[in-house]
């Protein structure tokens, strides 16, 4: 990682610290449990790499942009955890699990009041932007709620919940990056189709190793989010499947038995063969972004989406 | 009321049901079924009124504003239906109870973002402060809540409580409409005195409410509030209660019989007195505005808090 935005993540994670403290200790508590738990911060460097590449040279002017992203991705694990029951997140006991429910509903609507504290101060084009992210991100998560509750799923829906849920952060942590360095707008558009597709391919390995990941390396029970849905892209990729076919099924343990027909169809290779086209989609969206460091730094973060175990 | 307001809250709930218009079906439908519930839109004829008290001409500036004020309201009354398993809200059933818990959230969710839409337009003053009274809310709501797991509670907690999670929304969109019309500053802080005052007022009545109003008037349950602890500035200015006394006890409905106690007490009349000593600071407050229909309204509309029955 480029030492600069190693500097920057670390004054994300003060501030994310910071911006939390409250009288009301309950609130600073679990705040700070699911802060400090850490993850990969992966939204914030796109954040910083897409503002250096599009000739930024201030990092604090974008640190609490960067901050905000995060954590509108934190509040957003806390309500799924309430509505997945997950056990535990990012190797520690999820907030629901340790406060109970009504206080990790609370604690989800707190740390979003806070990415708004955080946004406030831009103006608004950003506000605009980061708003509109916001609501595809709660639309995205309800239509994979609801098609997890129909138990049918295709792979159009599939791709407008990765897109709505996960692609359109990333996209515009992006595009409020370069645009804060004053970027041309070819190159803010550029570097948002980056963090779009880089969205999606990330969405996918997820998906992926939440099919054939290990839960200890993952910090999160694995499972998960085929009970919810998202495996069905590699379902609807499988041999041993079909068009709206339901993901739910009279076995007994029908989260298992669907995890297995995944791994065994071939669904999980043809997944990461799309996550692969993606990630090629991002790195040639930025073909007219010019070298440097920070964009070489944007090529890297790919490989490291396309590899990670965890 | 006056005219110009009634036809600016027209306006809101037009603009209300507009913005929540999404493809996702589920989302639109719950969202609509809470908003077309209607309410008593206190909060943007405050918004309005003060808007022309300050001097505003154009009320169309300022409906987005009162729109999101009331849309953090009905976001918050969405989540606290979750949390105290109340079955009804504006005469109609609960979102969770029609959609489930996952929904619920879901919608609550979604209608906060709807309120950064429909604020992230105006200026960086104006997003300061209202991320601001979110915040609180929220730290009031888990204060509220923290309270009532405890079962302890004094008269200083019940007043932090009732200044966080109401009376800053209501003084933020007292400043925030004043602002708006240009107002000057001793004007805008005058009128947030009036907010604030008038919010702490409306909040007591509507606990005073929950003890001795009537379900079907109100259009939810009575007793949910002293459940949460509410109703305990009446338990501790009554004559049979103690200071950090337990407000659960071992009846066989421990709610009912506080509510008894409560009624038979005299609490409540002490209570009403506390709300009428808020409506003439409130009415005090505002002793520098300019006389005009609108500043009538703002006291007319400080008796319709003292004098509702739902």
């Amino acid at each position: 990682m480029l030492y600069q935005v190693e500097q920057g993540i670390a004054s994300v994670d003060q501030l994310l610290d910071r911006v939390v403290q409250t009288k009301i200790e309950m609130l600073q508590e679990s705040s700070h449990h699911i802060i400090r738990a850490g993850g990969k911060r992966l939204r914030p460097q796109v954040v910083f790499l897409c503002y250096l590449a599009a000739g930024g040279d201030d990092l604090t002017t974008v640190v609490p942009l960067a901050a905000a992203i995060e954590l509108v991705h934190t509040a957003t694990l806390v309500h799924d955890d309430i509505n997945d029951h997950s056990p535990t997140r990012r190797g520690r006991v999820a907030v629901h699990a340790r406060w109970g429910r009504t206080f990790a509903l609370l604690t989800g609507d707190y740390l979003f009041t806070k990415v708004y504290e955080l946004m406030a101060p831009y103006s608004s084009d950003y506000n605009v932007v980061m708003a509109d992210a916001c609501v595809k991100l709660v639309e995205g998560e309800t239509l994979q709620a609801a098609t997890a509750k129909s138990g049918v799923i295709d792979q159009e829906t599939y791709k407008r919940i990765v897109a709505l849920k996960t692609a359109s952060l990333f996209r515009a942590g992006a595009m409020m990056g370069a645009r804060l360095a004053g970027g041309e707008e070819p190159i803010v558009e550029a570097l948002g189709n980056y963090g779009e597709h880089l969205g999606i391919s990330f969405q996918i390995v997820d998906d992926v190793l939440d099919v054939v990941g290990d839960p200890d390396t993952l910090g999160k029970p694995v499972g998960n989010d085929v009970n919810q849905g998202s495996g069905a892209l590699m379902a609807q990729n499988g041999r041993n499947t079909s068009d709206g076919r339901s993901i739910s099924g009279g076995d007994v343990d029908p989260i298992m038995a669907m995890m297995a027909r995944l791994r065994d169809s071939g669904a999980v290779e043809i997944a990461l063969q799309e996550a692969e086209r993606m990630a090629a989609a991002a790195i040639s969206s930025i073909a007219i972004v010019p070298d440097s460091p920070a964009s070489a730094g944007l090529v890297e973060l790919v490989d490291l989406v396309l590899e990670r175990q965890n």
